[in-house]
């Protein structure tokens, strides 16, 4: 699905219409109750959502449980504006009929199923702005990782997940997160270093630019990949749409990864979504002296979560995936047949005259541990030398 | 038993004697072959050491395997130099029929039995220097953990295998190690620090000061706790000594913690004797970008091994145990019913005018997330106070 459909009757990228009186249902539904509704789910799951709007809308005795969670907006009725406002941005809304729908990282919301005692339930529609695709984040041929942890993270923090989000990136996956100040934006602006995929899952509205400090990052990921919501347009953040949406970026995942988390966190509530879904978490470690370690440590020692020290560690745990669209064909050239390492590293060297191993892994995005064999390719394919003690550079 | 029991017949706590001919056989039994002898140690469990000793003395006929193990030192008799050597030192041989044997410690190694095609077979004997209980170490009551670790450690795993070791220690906990340096010496060092128990196992005699610049650390043991060896006085280290050593460590240990470890180290190799004997594994972790703590992240995933990031996940996964000797019976004072840190960290006070919770930490080995905790009991009980901005200070 192209951001560029006509406002109306959407198409997805099979031609397969999705009726607007099901996006108008759903847009209607999604600003009745506050996410998560799992009455609301379940009645849409029984009636479909246009017979369960009509049926709320008419004012039918929907019963106390589905009441409590609608009435109170019962006749708000804003589904031109939200459709109008997002589509005003070049998104669009998401349902579950659409071709576009995230049905691989949804299944996780099956397990539990539609009871009505449950919070985990799939989401009546995402507000999506971006060109990505949003059917493929987690599935089968396109592996996501959730990078979270704390807002206030150490330089450690920051760069282990800014390194390896674009080693991730590099190797095909996708990097969800919330793009929060701290361990959250080090994870997009990794991922967008190398060119990656990236979802930023928000707890307001995906016109709105919160932190305000990371306006410039937001646009760049709508731009670039995905800008993910429950929330309508114009819809503000709160501390529980925080919870909630922790959720969701442990959903789209194939799974979290917790890069620095206090005692109680919000990536430790992600991170027990994650396991809740069944999916894979992975703790990273750090300082045994640093408070912002305490709980990466405090998880690595629950069941079912693993402690990974490598970018190869996260791979093995989640699946390793090399999307093919990002290998496209490229004329033939001194670079053919490097592993992207080299490759990479061969281009970081662009900006010095001699560089050294660590200068060279910053500069690449390339874990540190695998910039010396990526070297020794470059060195054996001509295209660099050792500069006596100063260091690396291009040969020539 | 004392170091100062008479040469000739050894005569253990209960006042039972060990028969001088029982110990004489088995310090000929350990001269003659290279531990671990698995077939020597099959013929001594069938025979008896006094047996087994005479049979072999006599050039019997002991069958290939047997005679492998024995045949080039068969006719080396050095019993009288052995037996000598060590108690010039004030050391002595400890046998399985001494009341002092580690039961509980060697009790690993009979789950897999006196099969002889594996090396896990319980030490003919064990040459020893110092005041301290080998029966008790690892035992129910006396519980140990074995912190071990690089040569070429950090200053952040030094500090960790230090300050770790004095609140094991502080807690009633044995530290064994291995004397190198690095981790081991830390340790060591951290548990002398607390006045707690220390074993060092060496892979040569237990008179030598190996390395050399450990002479005095080596001494200090020997002095308080207690220095341990498979080898006799006057055997010097050699590599494939070091490697059998290590599962000693592990058998003396109820735990054993490794803090930092490249990808292959003495240390990984004692972690793995540790699961043989189905002991507990502790990785401690470190910061990714730190090649010392690639070995500790890498066996953190190994199945059986915890991450430990803090010296309570330590007690949780070897068991807490307060040795009741080391809380001998006081005259009445203004400590009285004060927690041990609340006690030591008082007593670290002396040395400054104020002190900060690092400072206060560092002084008095007490855990620094321990120490908040110590100052407020201290507060509480009008001992110390809080003199504005520059730290705690006695009051009065």
């Amino acid at each position: 699905m192209s951001a560029e459909a006509e406002p109306g009757t959407r198409t997805d990228d099979d031609g397969v219409a999705v009726p607007e009186e099901v996006l108008r249902a759903r847009a209607y539904l999604m600003r009745l109750a506050e996410p998560p509704a799992p009455r609301l789910a379940h009645l849409v799951a029984l009636l479909g959502p246009v017979e369960a709007a009509e049926r709320i809308r008419g004012g039918a005795d929907l019963g106390r449980h589905v009441g409590a969670e609608v009435n109170a907006r019962r006749d708000v009725d804003r589904v031109d504006a939200d459709l109008d406002g997002v589509r005003a941005l070049g998104g669009r809304l998401v349902v579950p009929e659409d071709a576009d729908w995230p049905v691989a990282a949804m299944a996780g919301f099956d397990h539990p199923g539609l009871d009505a005692s449950t919070d985990w339930v799939t989401p009546l529609g995402l507000w999506v702005r971006g060109p990505g695709s949003l059917a493929t984040v987690g599935d089968a041929g396109h592996r996501s990782v959730a990078v979270v942890g704390s807002r206030a993270a150490t330089g450690y923090g920051r760069w282990v997940a800014r390194e390896w989000s674009a080693s991730l990136a590099d190797e095909g996956l996708t990097v969800v997160s919330g793009a929060a100040f701290g361990i959250d934006g080090a994870a997009h602006r990794g991922a967008l270093a190398v060119d990656g995929r990236t979802v930023a899952v928000l707890a307001c509205g995906v016109e709105r630019a919160y932190p305000a400090a990371h306006a410039r990052l937001l646009e760049t990921i709508a731009a670039q990949g995905l800008v993910v919501s429950e929330y309508p347009v114009g819809a503000v953040p709160a501390r529980h749409r925080f919870l909630v949406r922790n959720r969701l970026i442990a959903a789209l995942a194939s799974g979290t990864l917790v890069v620095e988390a206090g005692a109680r966190s919000g990536a430790t509530r992600t991170a027990s979504a994650a396991l809740e879904l069944g999916r894979p978490v992975m703790a990273v470690p750090g300082p045994v002296t640093s408070a912002l370690s305490v709980g990466s440590h405090h998880l690595a020692r629950q069941p079912g979560v693993t402690l990974v020290g490598s970018v190869d560690d996260v791979l093995a745990d989640v699946g390793p995936v090399r999307d093919s669209d990002t290998s496209p064909v490229r004329p033939s050239g001194p670079l053919d047949g490097l592993s992207t390492p080299a490759v990479r590293v061969h281009g970081a060297l662009r900006g010095f005259a001699t560089a050294t191993v660590i200068a060279l892994a910053r500069e690449s995005g390339v874990d540190p541990s695998t910039v010396p064999a990526a070297l020794d390719e470059l060195a054996a394919a001509g295209l660099v030398i050792l500069d006596g003690e100063r260091g690396w550079c291009r040969s020539g």
